[in-house]
């Protein structure tokens, strides 16, 4: 299979890469030191990448900035961090990726915990979570050729204890579970689903 | 109680004026004919909405528009249309109006059903929609001096037969359950909650 994995030399991306790439094979898409360098807040730049890769049967993304702070920095102008990177960037992948994936194929998007469960701090994720999960699920009843959609949605990840402090009371995600739910929505049939550990 | 209704000419809103002008000081919002002309779209129309009105002790918002059409015609620009209208109209709404809003107020936005259950055309409104859940049940935890903040997500609207059609399998949402829904989270002590019909 040719699987796409954007932020592919994040904690996430690395360790997927890790456990797929010796059966499938693996592009490594990152805003730096990938297989192509790309730039997901631009339109252009996804295209870009699409046109060299060609044709592939999935797509992971593991790439989602948004704006973390408090409260009181949360405005318009830092609530575009969200929009532009995790929700827009993550959807244009799809908008734009509709039209090289082979029949059959999947996208799955990144979410989190922090749509249904959210924490001080994380308000521009909450946000740009529900955005994601609302149109993986429009997604999955509007995309043609079997194509399928899912979203994968993990609490605070092991492998980033760094955040267990502003997650009190979340259960870390262990990297095993992370990896089987991302297998569940390539490898599975499932679409329109938001995948939880 | 002194209530800002935006969106206070639509379907909606005309019927939440009606039911609440009687008890309460409402002052009328919309693009034009409200009794203050304010662009939703636009943060220094937000801005100087509030600066005009002053303190107040809720604001309900009907206002969401979104682009509603076929799948092939969603792309960045398009999806553009819930991002600004109903996704950061609304959250604008918020995160100007807590520093206008009296200790204990509320903030009461519109959301949908599409959240969950999607229907062809309707892509944009279902990420919108999950942008402003996800915001409110944040926003919830965040609000300083008690203000509460909710969404009320409906079907398809009972005065809004026009839209039946491209609502299969959703029982309509009676203008007596809306206004009831307002009611709850206006009058009512919840704050981070999506209220159902």
């Amino acid at each position: 299979m040719k699987i796409i994995i954007v932020g592919a030399t994040g904690t996430m991306g690395t360790h997927l890469v890790k456990a797929l790439e010796s059966e499938h094979e693996v592009i490594k898409i990152a805003s730096k030191n990938g297989d192509i360098d790309t730039d997901i807040t631009s339109v252009e730049s996804i295209k870009n990448m699409f046109k060299q890769i060609g044709s592939f049967d999935a797509l992971i993304s593991t790439a989602g900035p948004t704006f973390v702070g408090p409260w009181n920095k949360l405005d318009d102008n830092t609530f575009r961090k969200g929009i532009e990177g995790k929700m827009m960037g993550q959807i244009n992948l799809v908008l734009i990726g509709q039209h090289y994936i082979n029949p059959g194929g999947s996208f799955t998007l990144i979410t989190g915990a922090l749509t249904e469960e959210p924490q001080i701090n994380f308000a521009n994720a909450s946000a740009a979570n529900g955005a994601v999960e609302g149109f993986v699920r429009a997604a999955a009843i509007e995309l043609d050729n079997a194509i399928r959609i899912n979203a994968v949605s993990p609490t605070v990840i092991e492998d980033s204890p760094q955040y267990f402090p502003f997650f009190p009371g979340e259960i870390p995600t262990t990297m095993r579970q992370l990896e089987f739910m991302f297998r569940k929505s390539v490898f599975g049939k499932v679409t329109g689903h938001i995948i939880k550990p």
